[in-house]
């Protein structure tokens, strides 16, 4: 399985820098930037030229490598870099509220800090390494969700997307995605429709690209037209990522999915989520606890540098939304398929 | 009732010309273009320079002018010039397929030209009191569905809209527009959510613009988040226009109304159709029967002029969908409110 091979590589340290897709770009320029401190990645994820909840945990790891490396310059006592470390770790994770992948990552790197009885440079080695090994890991975990989600991808089926959860989302390979590949892989005539998922255009933009680029085959739609597909039987299943699922199955992703989940619902269509275990999040019961960013208001009111819209208008840009656990058919992790009642399964998977 | 003045006139009969706002350049220019031929009349319907379908009925009764007037100056007889003129009649129907009031309003034209037995100048004059009399009934037959629907208007409500079914959408007042102005005029507090309307953005180009011109508050919302505020509880009812309604209710309208239709289903939230008994097309069973026009797929691909995806994606483009009548609470019309059975409801007002 996981035969298909993908093209893209979104985001990779190299050279005592992280180096990624510059995802503001597209579809205009397929062009990689270096981030060279903590205060440039914190941007870069906040203005999303890096997006997409598991790339966001990598770019949140290298961050924390960044700070260290701009505070080994300080001079500090091994205690004091920690300390400095850790306030830095925390600073990243605001960068971006709903996605858990970037806490759970940057968690990670700081039980390295604080575990760490050595030295600074060993300290600095230490947190390069576990960056690395998140990176090599988020394509070995996509390939498992990949294989997993091909099994139940009906034979020669149209899969609806919303946003992106692909290879441009992840390291590599991807997660809703990272499905259809694997099902690619063995039935070519598996094709995509994209959702243009407004106000960023992330199908349009990131999904399309990168499923072009991968030749399979894609239709983008707009964010309404999902229902009039549905009813004429073109689409065969629904699969989106994650930002952050809470212990009963509720499942935050970017705004719109809840609106095509209540859609697949209305016609017998099944609905899942594919994402890694790292976006679980067991410490919150359901989705009412998901915090949901509020975006900038040109998000919704500009389109390439044009105002789309009357002056005197009000705006609320809500960045995700939450899906309740019954709209969703299955999860699928790089365990395997988890299934209703979610509250019971999930809570197995993390005994 | 309908004591709201709106300031807005989108279509008029002066001077020999069809007066009316160039749609297609909103939210950048409020402009009136003067529409003197038939053909120029057929490409303003086609290229959506005006759109909505009570208006470009009032545009089809207009084109029929405009090319009796062409006709007038090449000395036919009059039996010869009644045959051209209804072949003109014909093809501008064929303008756009899916609106019923285009063919209805031009089928009016068509019975004068048949039944008129004077001379032709004699019947340009009925036809220009006919196209001038459609113009004042249409202002009259909004302000009478929008006191109706005021009546179901919840004191304080947030109506969602999607496209552009206002003002701009008919001579003046609106439909689903309309039921907002003559709710508004008694309870300032009523306030509306907007859906952009991708992909032609009439939501965001139309309906904000002549709500903040008459002075309504009116929030953009993009497509995909209508079930995010309908969830919140910030949606009381939702409101649409209708380009042709079948016998049993079912209705269509623009693309992506269907998906809100099933979004205020689940969340038990009202879904009104307002549209004149113009709309409603007996001769049709179901919606199944309506033709759906397929529209450019630049209309996807492209916003401002830039394009939005990458190369080599495919494009579907319907510019309309329907809603199926079990999903519609009431269809609001200048005769007052019908409800379900529609079949019954329907059928009982045409009899």
């Amino acid at each position: 399985m996981a035969k298909f091979e993908s093209k893209i590589k979104t985001i990779e340290w190299v050279d005592n820098c992280s180096k990624m897709v510059d995802q503001t770009k597209f579809p205009y320029e397929f062009k990689y930037v270096e981030i060279k401190t903590g205060d440039e990645m914190y941007d870069a994820i906040k203005t999303m030229i890096v997006r997409g909840a598991p790339a966001i945990g990598i770019a949140g790891a290298h961050g924390v490598v960044l700070y260290a490396l701009e505070l080994e310059k300080q001079n500090l006592s091994f205690s004091d870099f920690k300390n400095e470390l850790l306030k830095k770790a925390d600073y990243i994770v605001t960068s971006r509220p709903t996605a858990v992948n970037l806490y759970w990552a940057v968690e990670k790197q700081k039980n390295i800090i604080k575990n760490c009885a050595t030295d600074i440079k060993t300290l600095i080695e230490d947190l390069k390494s576990n960056g690395k090994k998140l990176e090599l890991e988020d394509i070995e975990i996509n390939k498992k969700i990949g294989d997993y989600g091909a099994e139940v991808v009906p034979k020669g089926a149209t899969i609806l997307t919303h946003c992106n959860a692909g290879a441009l989302a992840t390291v590599g390979y991807g997660t809703a995605l990272g499905v259809v590949r694997s099902a690619f892989a063995n039935d070519p005539t598996i094709q995509v429709f994209a959702d243009e998922t407004r106000p960023r255009q992330q199908g349009a933009r990131i999904t399309t690209l990168e499923l072009v680029m991968d030749g399979i085959p894609v239709t983008l739609i707009t964010d309404g037209m999902c229902s009039y597909f549905m009813k004429k039987g073109m689409i065969d299943m629904v699969c989106v990522g994650a930002d952050r699922i809470a212990a009963n199955g509720d499942a935050a992703n970017k705004i719109g999915t809840y609106t095509v989940a209540i859609a697949a619902k209305y016609h017998n269509i099944p609905f899942y989520v594919a994402a890694p275990l790292s976006t679980i999040d067991t410490s919150i019961k359901t989705g009412d606890e998901i915090i949901i960013e509020e975006r900038s208001h040109d998000e919704v009111t500009t389109i390439n540098g044009k105002k789309i819209c009357a002056d005197g208008v009000n705006i609320i840009n809500p960045g995700f939304d939450v899906t309740p656990h019954e709209l969703i058919s299955g999860i699928i992790t790089e365990k395997g398929i988890l299934r209703p009642d979610y509250t019971k399964s999930i809570a197995k998977l993390f005994e």
